[in-house]
């Protein structure tokens, strides 16, 4: 296989998350010191943009441009919730030979990993070169192969902070506290929660997460078990909760543009389930219910710094590996290796197919019960959201 | 007046703030280097601890355990929303008396104001000598007097920090997207989202506050105006708003322990929003709506590092004012002085009466028409919110 010459174009799919414009400036910047890339272009609003042939150049980007727009969450060429069919699939691949596209990088989710996929194989059948590479982000930590997501890190440190600052909040003030977390399929992000459990009393006092079945029946069990303990109860629910038939606890009737219920952008679950605590356990508890929305996934000015910097290297990977003559096409995948306790990251590259359609449930051995996650989990998590605060608590010491 | 000696005693109130433990620890630190305070002591949950002797020994906290509270939100002596009776206030006095407290600091909004003020004319008129005053906090910036309130800075960072990823959220997405801000009669919490408004078409593009009357006919005409401009739209609406005759935008039904309907710890009015801009605009339309709740004022590990600094200073500044032997009772606040263009606080004591009660609206001068805040707000805010992220955008160079 020859170092294959010719322009690069980069695109951005799917939910934002805060480091996703790191991976897009280790691109840029590795892309601009290898000779087989002449110039690099962006596609808006990512594979929309590819059809609309709305693309920008990315190579007259100033440096300093670029290291402010890394610091800034969610897509700086735009996002797009869009699967192209494989008559798009077609039509993108006549773009990429108009403009001599030989490098094609999608910064997405499993769905980007397969439009890749798909854009590959029609390549391959046309005999058309170009390098076909999917870099991963999602804030969900759902995609296989890789030990852990660009952009999971930062989202579950900020749950984790606001689990820790909610779970003082209820202390202050008791009652019964829902915290909606995002993760429609998959309940990493909401296991993050129990980064805020420091001391044996402190909430979340109920993890639930899609990879249980959950009940109200159970749930208000639960509440009940644990209010009784600790005069107050924080939960965690991922938003993605259904029952053991697979039917969600509530729906807002909503779809999205995938045809999927609509979870986020809503504070309903977390309505329905206060409401139903309230009337199962008691109409004069305090009960409220917080959905944290969006905000996990664009808060502005607070990311783990190891997320951050492992989103820039896999976009430098990517461009590696793509004008390293080797592999046509893949997506890139972080690795872990622990050595003397000290936690590293490794960078390499699978086959798109093995990223393509499925997803990584939570493991099974991070589930505890019904309703809780296993410590163990805290060995997988810690190193990914860097640092954390830590809560302080006076002695209560008798006068 | 002469130097009062006797013990301390420490309560604090009402809704959290992630300053709230750092005017604890002024309290604390400068009461122990004191004659005239001989053990300083916390009242668990405030005036109920007080009534119900559930206290704890401050003295005895070591400094490092101090210094960590300071940056942990929320009440570190535990929280109450209770505005006691005159019943409960004169038998707080006997407490008082029974542990010789001479010094009495409540830290909370106007509410604990009134509490103090309260006790304050039952200890003149029993004769009994006790130092009464009042540390402000509130993420409502509303109290009177006061330039800003401590608690106040850190939440506006908050505010503003969600809304630029947001609005990057929504460029990168477009769509509708409707953000619900704490504040319930004053939208000071609310206007600070302008702070994230850096290019002409960043959002938030609306901001409705309290202050000014709301329809839901004249919200669907600016949402749509916004929408047909920027292809998107982005909204601050504080939790507050309501009706030219005062009535409720909407209401869940559910009131607080104040008999006041509970606003925060639900989504409804969001999702309320929502759908009817769904409704009024077209149910193509892809609108979402957060609620930004607790994380307003508990989340952990972001803040301002000016309000921390000021929150601590004004617990020193009530200890020394207290102990000064020139006012007997008091609530301290924060005036602004600017020199060179440099912000500079200064920390006084006004009367417990003129805090008490009564609120303060978002100045008339910083309103601009019915749905945004007048750039001169942005004066007023900055130097309160400390250092902010700014977010990095691509020139979007043509090809």
């Amino acid at each position: 296989m020859s170092i294959l010459k010719g322009n690069a174009l980069i695109g951005q799919s799917g939910g934002p998350t805060c480091v996703i414009n790191q991976s897009l400036v280790g691109l840029i910047q590795e892309a601009a010191g290898t000779d087989a890339i002449h110039r690099v272009y962006g596609a808006l609003h990512g594979i929309a943009g590819v059809l609309a042939e709305d693309f920008i150049d990315l190579g007259k980007e100033s440096n300093e441009t670029l290291e402010k727009v890394a610091l800034t969450p969610c897509a700086a060429l735009r996002s797009v919730r869009k699967k192209p069919t494989r008559e798009e699939c077609e039509a993108a691949l006549e773009v990429f030979k108009k403009h001599d596209i030989r490098y094609f990088f999608y910064i997405g989710g499993n769905d980007s990993a397969e439009t890749a996929h798909i854009l590959n194989e029609l390549a391959v059948e046309q005999g058309y070169e170009v390098r076909l590479f999917h870099v991963p982000k999602t804030i969900d930590n759902d995609l296989r192969v890789t030990d852990h997501c660009p952009g999971y890190g930062s989202a579950a440190k900020f749950v984790a902070s606001a689990f820790m600052g909610d779970n003082q909040d209820n202390r202050s003030l008791p009652g019964i506290k829902i915290d909606v977390v995002m993760g429609r399929h998959a309940g990493w992000l909401t296991a993050a929660s129990l980064l805020a459990r420091e001391h044996a009393d402190d909430g979340p006092h109920l993890i639930y997460v899609p990879e249980v079945d959950f009940t109200i029946d159970g749930f208000l069990g639960d509440v009940d078990r644990m209010y009784q303990k600790h005069g107050r109860c924080l939960v965690a629910v991922s938003e993605g909760v259904h029952g053991p038939g697979g039917e969600p606890i509530f729906s807002t009737g909503e779809v999205d543009s995938h045809g999927n219920v609509q979870l986020s952008g809503s504070g309903a679950l977390g309505d329905f389930l206060a409401a139903k605590v309230k009337d199962g356990l008691g109409k004069g508890l305090r009960v409220r219910a917080d959905t944290f929305g969006y905000l996990q996934r664009s808060f502005a000015g607070y990311y783990s710094e190891v997320d951050a910097a492992e989103a820039r290297e896999v976009g430098r990977t990517a461009v590696r590996v793509a004008t390293g003559g080797e592999t046509p096409h893949g997506s890139i995948y972080i690795g872990r290796e622990t050595e003397d306790g000290q936690y590293r990251a490794t960078f390499n590259v699978t086959e798109l197919k093995n990223v393509a359609k499925e997803t990584r449930d939570l493991d099974a051995g991070f589930l505890a019960g019904t309703s809780d996650i296993d410590p163990s989990f805290l060995d997988y998590v810690r190193p990914l959201v860097g640092k954390m605060p830590s809560a302080g608590r006076l002695s209560d010491f008798g006068i």
